[in-house]
Formats: C-alpha cells, structure tokens, sequence
C-alpha cells in the first residue's frame, strides 16, 4: 500500500520581511540549499512518494506559486483554501480527498517551511510512523527531541513505550503542554521526557477522518456539504480555524509519537539562517538567488541574502542580517531579527502595500 | 563689469560608490539638500552671475550629466574635457574662452562636489577676492580656515596682510605646503597661520593668462593650435597634467589669499555626510531621493542613502552607512568609509564592469 504524502503550505508570516511579503510566504525563499522550502520539502523524500499521491494544501492566494515550485504536482492535488483556518480544516479536507481515491490509504502530513536533516534519517522515521499507523490505526505525532529550553513550541510528555518500528521506538503520549515559560522548559529538557510537538504526522486517512468525527465533527459536515454542491468559497470560512494539535489530536486516544532526534530547524527567522547553512571563507552565510551577488571586506558572521540581479557589499561588520529584496533592504543585528516585525507592523500602520 | 563663474566638474572616484559610478562622480549625487553638489555650486550663488557667465568644465563622459543639472546653461558654455589632465589645462581653457569674450573680465574658481554654508557669506567672500583680484591683478586663492589638523590637503601659509575688502583681510601667501604629516598638521593648525588650499579661486582672465605664458606656456600653446583649428581631442591628451596649484600658484609671486572661516566641507566619504545634514528624529541622516523612504526601529547615528522607488529599514544598528543605489548596496559603519575603496578594486580585479 503506497502512502500519500500532504503537505502543509498556506502559512503566513513577516519574520522573514522584506523577502517574504504578504504574497509569498517563508515556504517560498530559496533558502534550503538555494532551493525554496517548499520544493525541499518534497526533494527531500528523495521519490519516496509518487508525484501524484502528493498533496498540497495552500491558499487560493498562493496557488500560482505553488505551481512555479512544483510543476509536476498534478493539478487536482492542490487543495486551495479560500481562507486560512489554521491545520485542522487543512488536514480534514486532505484526509477527505485522500479517503476518496484510497479510504484506508496512509498519509503523512509534513509542514513546508521545515529543514530536516539528514534526509534518509527522515524518510526512515516516517516509514516507521506510517508502518505503525498502518498497522495500529494510531494518530502519530513525530516529535522532535529537544535541543534548548524552547519556549516558542507545545511540547510531548512521552509515555510508555509500546512498539518498535525499524529499530524506531513509538511511545504512547503522556500529555501534550503547550508553549512553556523558561522555567518549565529547562525542567522539560533535563527530564529528557519531553519531545517537542512540530506538527509533522502519520495515520490513515480513515483513523483520522474518525478522529474528526468524534472530535470536529463540524468540519467533516462541512466538506460532505462541499462534496454535494455547496461552494466552497463559501463554506470554508466558515469552519472552525483551529489547529490539528489542539482539536484532534490532544482529545483523541489513539496518538503516539516517535521521536525526531537529528537536525530539525523550522526557520523561524532571519537569525536561524547560520543553522541550516554553511559559511563561507570569510564566515557568512550567503543566501543568494536570481544573480544576486556578494562581496564582503573584512565582514563576518553576516547573513547576506539577495534576490535579483545586484551586489551586496559589506565592509567591516560582523554579524548583521543584510536582505535585498524586491523594493526593499533591511539591515538588522543577527540577534534583533525578531524586532523585523516592528517594521512589518509601521508599515502596515503606515498603509504602505508596496512594501508589504 | 560683471564676473564669470567656472566649475570645475571634471573629477572622478570612488569613495561614494555605489551611489558613484564610473560614469557619474560624486557632484552628481543628490546629497546637498536633495541636491547635487554641482547644482547646489551655482545655486549657493544666489543669482548673483547670469548664466551666460557660467561656464562649467567638465568630462564629455559626463556631458549629457551636466546638462541634466543645469539645464539652464548655454550649450558654448559646457567646456567638455576629451581626457581628464588635472585642473591646470581646464583652469587655462575656461580663462581662455573667457578671455575671447571680455578679456580683462574677473573670474571665480569653484570646486563642483565642495558644501559650503552661509551662501551668502561665501558670496561676499567671492566677491571681496574679485575685487582685490580686478584691482590689484593678483591671483587670489581662497583658504579654508582649518577645524582639525587634517592631513589630506595642502596649506597655504598666510603672509602679511596687504589690504582689506569688504571688512575681510587679504593676505600676501609665504609658502604653500604640501600635505603634511600629522605632527606638522598639529602646529599648522595651533600656529593659526595656515589655511587649507580648497581650489576656489578668484582673478582676472588676463592675469591667469599671463601666469600660464610665464609658467605653462605649453598649455596656452595647446590652446591656440585648437583655435586654429586642430582637434581638440587628440591636443588635449598632449597636455601636461598638472594642478593649477603646483603648477601656477606656487610659482607666481603675485599670489594672495582670503580666509572662508565658515563652514565648508568636501565632502570626502560617506563618513562625511552627518557633516552636511541634519539628523532626522531617531538620529539618521538620511539622503533619499527618487521616491525612496526609509524606516528606522532603534537605529541611530545612521547614514542612509537610497536611490529611486524602494524602503531602506533599519533595525537595531548604530553608526553604520546604509546605501541603495542602482544594482547594489553597501552597509559599513562610518569609521570604515574609507575601505569602500577595496571594494571598488575587488570589482576591477573581477572585471564587474555592471557595478562600476
């Protein structure tokens, strides 16, 4: 039995402005090896999964860039959704459409704005959640194992162990915490019992369109009507915009995990570009597409990210974020990135579209 | 009798790359209160000469550049240098056009890329030379009163005070000196008799004339042969080049100088630009110009300089200069302005002719 493979794809976000922008999200910067995540996500399977059981859940808004990525997703797998509703109603409609071709079909659910390395390790994990999924009906949550008190994620309390998959341990889920202060994470880190929750999942269609049913049955009601003639335009909106997480799989009774314990990044700014890259002679990290060039004198630690035709040039500075995009530049400290968001938020109190 | 004016904007460099290119030095950037320099030049002049005795000289690299600026001005008066060969040919080519129209007219010498406020002080400043210079038949040198013990200008050592014009002194020169070491620079500057040569200038045509018969006849010669008839561009790279300064100046005894105490500035880096402008609230100077912006979130004591539609933002950084103009961008703080050069000549190691 062949898996189906669906990909998460209609994040937003301005951590990554002025190369991200309201139309092109993170998923789309050719930052992963000079390619964009979204296209990585899927080379990373290294043809695991046939083109045509991969799906894609994306916006409407974002449909012309899915297709530049990957243009040899067939059409109909592109599920476009008319508005953002969080993962839950993402996955319901996946799950949906791939009940249709294949009610007992696997699926794994992959976020696309993800680095994961090495990508064999990652292909074996997945294999391992799926065979247990497949085998057990369980909802699999992948999580990942802890590398710093983090306190921007939900966390798994792994529970006991009760399976192993491809010499994969798969534990039962003790409890699911959401995002901890300090305190808390550090005592997390130390118990070595916590994995962190990164929305990365393996279950069959059937056990987790159940799931829905018992749980978010609303949405399931929502696609039937869709699949009868109601527009979805319409309709979509209207769901509940929760995420998976939280509305199925923290209620559900059947979830296990395995851990993910090599490099895991979600990239969640400009400042966790040095992770997932290499420097270069000179100790920047060059994120550069498009013809975009660099040039540094006795400059360090930047990273330097160019889109288009043009040059970078630093002189004598060390480790800034320097981002030349469309109509705009940013120069910002590696440990400010954060603070891009202020910028986002003047020029949206600003009005001024063309930057955004 | 009425004056004439010649700016001098044939120089080139490479110290405002990339704002500057090959084809287009600095007294073309919009820096002098939105301005270019060499706009700026004859506006700080207040009308006081009619532009049909202003004559600009200039490189015919940069012909189509200087009528942009100064649209106002009569096409004869455009002298567009086939080669650059310092100042002393172009100083002798203006005297002698003018010299054609008005023999014994007084002539005012300006540098197209200095900053120089008030303008009216300045313009009394010209005015009190030229009279000394149309009576006395003396070449006058106008010498900045120094503000630090700079090592990169010759001085002029100011001899005994002749006579006085319009309430300001005019002195016999003793000496000029070269560009001095620092210690020397140090006594120059707390003897309080020396001032910078800044290449400003003031004379009768006849007078200049007669000074290059004795000193660079081979100039005048040139001259001639053009006027009857031989091409200028091939005599013209037959020309010594040479400064006015070295070459007449400091040879001829009937030199005397004026002091401009007030605040003038070359305009020598990036580094120098805080010097010409005022901050704006967050503490950045900014040079913004064909529809670009900027926006600042705790950054201060920056220079950004940004060219045509585009956002240049700034985040958390001090001290740095920022530039976005045309293909490429710098960031370098402001204390290594100068090393914009060794950017400039790893692009001519390259051959990246497209950003120079």
């Amino acid at each position: 039995m062949q898996p189906y493979v669906v990909v998460m794809a209609g994040g937003s976000g301005t951590r990554f402005w002025p190369a991200s922008r309201r139309g092109r999200p993170k998923q789309y910067l050719p930052i992963a090896r000079g390619k964009v995540l979204l296209r990585e996500t899927i080379d990373r399977l290294g043809g695991w999964v046939p083109w045509e059981r991969v799906l894609v859940v994306s916006a409407q808004s974002q449909r012309e860039l899915v297709r530049a990525c990957l243009p040899e997703l067939p059409p109909a797998n592109l599920l476009a959704e008319p508005a953002a509703r969080n993962t839950a109603p993402a996955v319901a409609w996946a799950a949906f459409e791939i009940a249709r071709r294949d009610p007992t079909a696997g699926m794994v659910v992959l976020a696309a704005d993800h680095v994961i390395e090495p990508p064999d390790a990652f292909r074996r994990s997945l294999q391992a959640g799926l065979a247990e999924a497949e085998t057990s009906g369980a909802l699999i949550t992948f999580g990942i194992r802890p590398t710093h008190p983090a306190t921007g994620y939900g966390y798994i309390e792994v529970g006991s162990r009760v399976a192993e998959r491809g010499g994969i341990p798969v534990h039962a889920v003790a409890r699911f915490v959401e995002k901890p202060d300090r305190a808390r994470a550090e005592q997390f880190l130390s118990s070595g019992r916590f994995l962190w929750n990164a929305g990365i999942f393996a279950w069959r269609a059937d056990a987790i369109l159940a799931a829905f049913r018992a749980h978010l049955p609303v949405v399931l009601a929502g696609l039937e009507r869709v699949r009868s003639g109601a527009e979805l335009d319409a309709l979509w909106p209207t769901l509940p915009s929760v995420p998976v997480d939280t509305a199925i799989l923290e209620r559900a009774s059947n979830v296990r995990t395995l851990p993910i314990d090599y490099a895991w990044n979600d990239v969640g700014s400009w400042s966790a570009l040095p992770e997932i890259a290499t420097p270069d002679a000179q100790g920047n990290y060059a994120f550069l597409s498009g013809g975009a060039r660099l040039i540094a004198h006795d400059a360090s630690g930047c990273v330097a990210y160019g889109e288009g035709e043009g040059l970078l040039a630093l002189v004598g500075v060390k480790d800034l974020v320097v981002v030349r995009a469309g109509n705009a530049l940013l120069v910002c400290p590696r440990e400010r990135a954060q603070d891009v968001k202020k910028i986002v938020e003047a020029l949206e109190r600003d009005g001024a579209r063309e930057f955004l």
